[in-house]
């Protein structure tokens, strides 16, 4: 059956009702029933164990008329997903007017209508030719446009930084229900604002930007935090959003690196207790945080490598 | 520069030269200075921090003629990733006659020459239409085929399975040297035969098909260990590849468990120390291993949330 994202999903102060958590916009929803599922299995002792796991639902993504990719996601905010895709892709311009987003939750499709039908013509062709099935995106279509990107040097306090991964570290979340998901937090200061959670390695910030485009969010008083790596991709991805702070708890890559300094993001990465590594806007951190009262991880909310891949 | 990969990369018996560690046929090679890069940065405290990052190149896969995708990958063994890419996706066949594998390392090119030159097309085309950027591969590919997999009922030591996770996590390799990187092994009883990692979500699974469909290796009796995720398309890509066993330190998905249910593929994850937890092919299990005698993680061997995404 069809119907309109809107009177399906929360938007907006819908999703503050049904998801307020502390000071979240949006916050995990881990005991959304839809999510995860209960599967029995033996454990190591040979002993029956139930264990919960996230659900996985092929989404396809229209734009219009076209056929644009098919997504392996959760499901939550199919709305966002396709529009946050879309956005990031460079297929919706940051004011494209669009008239509706449908959901069909029986063929896993959404459709993205906009008034004008031909602006992304050119940029699928050109997908189609550089698809990065191995990459997680349309790479050809991500470098461009990097050149024109002016991010604000927006300063970061070490003391928000500490601040923001004690409260997402302590978040009920997906992961720490069932694990294996990746998890991208929209932040401003100390604030988390929007925490998207995803099986799909991009869908989480797609996500987001879908949010930010729906909602007409600045960016350039956000921080982004990822539970991921900080892949050449995900350094792309923020700038292109306009987002001046990246940060992970997991570890770098060297182009990752590389363009995070020529696009003049900071790219802090490997955050675990009182750690970290800042190998990019060095010069916007500022040092005001007692790093000796900052409290180890607790091993309940460390993250293993099942938050991974 | 152009040249033919058999002068450049070591292939078979060569590979076992340059790079045996201990039981393996292949292992990391952490040492590389191609594969990893230092870069200077600023710790916690604000001291200059120099660390190790891996390296992350596009490369591009091309099928005779035919621009097939372009891959973000470490670099090593750009041969091997082209042919498994390929044969996983389904577009050279188990048989396929490969007259050339020629990579180029300043246009990041690969090119894979066969004797057929139409075979692929169709899939090709379908390609363009599902491609699933956000999957990781082209799923509409991936599915197709698995209804004719018949995987042999393998049955799997549980001291095998130990011995093989105490092995895998104490050899050398990138992640322990930069982090920020999986890695897959393809195994025999409680052998690592060749331990492949990547910066690319999958590209460690595709190497390892690579090297199999070059050296014509037998699937039905090895077991593929995985530091990600237990996601579907994991597990159909191991099923596809014939491997009747798929192990992880990770997490499983929904939709992963449900296909190794069908399949019959033993999928056992989150194993950690004397812990996992197998969620299909109990049957096929024997417990011979004195649990109570298998040491916990080495915390130096313990993979963080930097060996995810």
């Amino acid at each position: 059956m069809l119907f309109s994202i809107a009177t399906r999903f929360g938007r907006g102060k819908q999703s503050v009702t049904r998801l307020d958590v502390g000071e979240y916009i949006i916050a995990p929803d881990p005991g959304a029933a839809r999510l995860t599922r209960a599967v029995t299995g033996t454990d190591h002792l040979g002993q029956p164990t139930d264990i919960r796991v996230v659900e996985e639902r092929p989404l396809t993504i229209f734009l219009n008329s076209r056929e644009i990719v098919t997504a392996m996601t959760i499901g939550d905010y199919p709305d966002y997903l396709a529009l946050g895709f879309l956005r990031n892709q460079g297929m919706l311009g940051p004011e494209e007017e669009v008239t509706g987003v449908d959901f069909d939750d029986e063929l896993d499709t959404v459709v993205v209508r906009t008034v004008r039908e031909t602006s992304f013509e050119d940029k699928l062709s050109r997908k189609t030719r550089t698809s990065g099935c191995a990459v997680g995106t349309v790479f050809g279509d991500m470098m461009e446009g990097l050149d024109r990107v002016k991010l604000p040097a927006t300063r970061v306090k070490t003391s928000e930084l500490y601040a923001l991964a004690h409260k997402i570290n302590r978040t009920p979340s997906l992961y720490l229900e069932a694990g294996a998901i990746h998890g991208t937090v929209l932040c401003q200061g100390d604030r988390p604002l929007v925490y998207m959670e995803d099986v799909g390695r991009h869908n989480a910030v797609d996500k987001i930007a879908g949010w930010m485009f729906s909602e007409r969010v600045a960016a350039g008083d956000k921080l982004l935090y990822t539970t991921g790596r900080l892949t050449s991709e995900m350094v792309i991805k923020t700038a292109l959003m306009g987002i001046p702070v990246l940060a992970s708890r997991s570890g770098f890559t060297a182009w990752g690196v590389e363009i995070a300094r020529q696009v003049g993001l900071t790219l802090i990465g490997r955050m675990r207790g009182q750690r970290f590594v800042c190998l990019s806007g060095e010069e916007r951190l500022v040092r005001d945080a007692d790093v000796a009262a900052v409290p180890e991880e607790d091993g309940r909310y460390r993250r293993k490598g099942a938050g991974g891949a």
